[in-house]
């Protein structure tokens, strides 16, 4: 019965994902979900990537967070539009949520749209919110065993940020361990190890992202003109 | 609808935890409900504990994790029994596990329990699963945004311990600010700072835990003799 319960959710979540991936898509806007740990530094993350690439790319934010606007403050500094979903309590983002928020955003004018999803390395994985892909943030202080204890996220993500290098001599992480679990779960994710504070590793994340977005407008271009004759 | 069947599962997990505590506490057990993200040093703290408090205390552990038993091998090596529960994808243990594996130990020996629960800020916080006490570690890693964010665990925890303080200058971390926000959420918390892989600060930890086993013990012993007189 709760199971039942369960699968209906992930179905109708799953709809509702394609139908905002779809319209978004229309658009020929690329969409990344981005997850991770609390503190893990998704938000450290942003403020750099929009800081590198805001000039040659359009694009705007979603915050999920269960309370606080905090993380919406510091990427409005940062010259986006950013909008803010509070779950209060909920340990994810769905379909539904960020359906009900696209519309404030200026579709037309955008090439990309980031969401930071929930701090927490379960149940955002789950839960398809219409993005083209996932990328997983992973911060040395956490440990090189996590990508065995949640596989889910890594096998999911089409990128794996290993941050927080510089703290690297400080902690016991076995980066050699955490490269080959990694691997061993996604053989296909593009992996990159940074230090989003101090900005060092990151020209890999930029080059990789630039490629996503050059992508899909690539393919709405083509699918634009036959379905608008 | 989904949110009648929630409630149906907490409802249904509140019994099934009340069962669970009132068993533990029948033999003078003191369980203690263990949180925090992945990687914020549960493990670490778990196994420092027991080196300090194995000669005086007979403790147990019930470890929680997605996958692996990565964590029940590093508390085993330590000389205590420790059972891992596998959520197999789950993002938090309910009461029912915890009730369908304490067979397993020789209660009668034992004074305390400790479950570290799946490394996850928000659903584990939701879930009773028959301790008389939460306690959460945050990392100074994190950032200290952290406890508004996610207010309820930290509204929950009677200790919260303020971790990897070894990395608090390479961080931007405000403890100032952390301390002022959890006590603003939860003023009666005992508040802690440690570094738990340096083995620093945390004897306040010792003398907390060991004042809890010792009122359960107290409460114990004067319940037993009129409930069988």
């Amino acid at each position: 019965m709760e199971i039942k319960v369960m699968t209906d959710i992930l179905d109708s979540n799953d709809q509702m994902a394609r139908t905002v991936n779809k319209r978004l898509s229309a658009e020929g806007i690329f969409v990344l979900n981005l997850l991770g740990s609390p503190g893990c530094g998704k938000t450290t993350l942003l403020e750099k990537t929009i800081a590198a690439l805001k000039e040659e790319i359009s694009l705007a934010v979603i915050e999920g967070d269960l309370f606080t606007s905090k993380d919406a403050e510091r990427i409005e500094r940062q010259g986006v539009p950013v909008i803010q979903i509070n779950t209060a309590g909920g340990c994810h983002l769905d379909a539904g949520m960020i359906n009900s928020v696209i519309d404030n955003l200026d579709l037309k004018a955008l090439d990309l749209i980031i969401i930071e999803n929930v701090g927490n390395l379960v149940c955002p994985a789950e839960f398809e919110i219409g993005e083209d892909a996932k990328a997983t943030v992973l911060s040395v202080t956490e440990g090189e065993d996590k990508p065995l204890k949640y596989p889910l996220v890594f096998r999911k993500s089409q990128a794996v940020v290993i941050n927080k290098m510089d703290l690297l001599p400080y902690t016991g992480f076995d980066l050699d361990a955490a490269v080959t679990d990694i691997k061993g779960i996604n053989p296909d994710a593009r992996l990159i190890t940074a230090s989003c504070r101090k900005g060092e590793g990151l020209d890999e994340w930029y080059r990789w992202l630039n490629l996503q977005v050059g992508k899909k407008k690539n393919r709405s271009s083509e699918i634009c003109p036959t379905q608008t004759p």
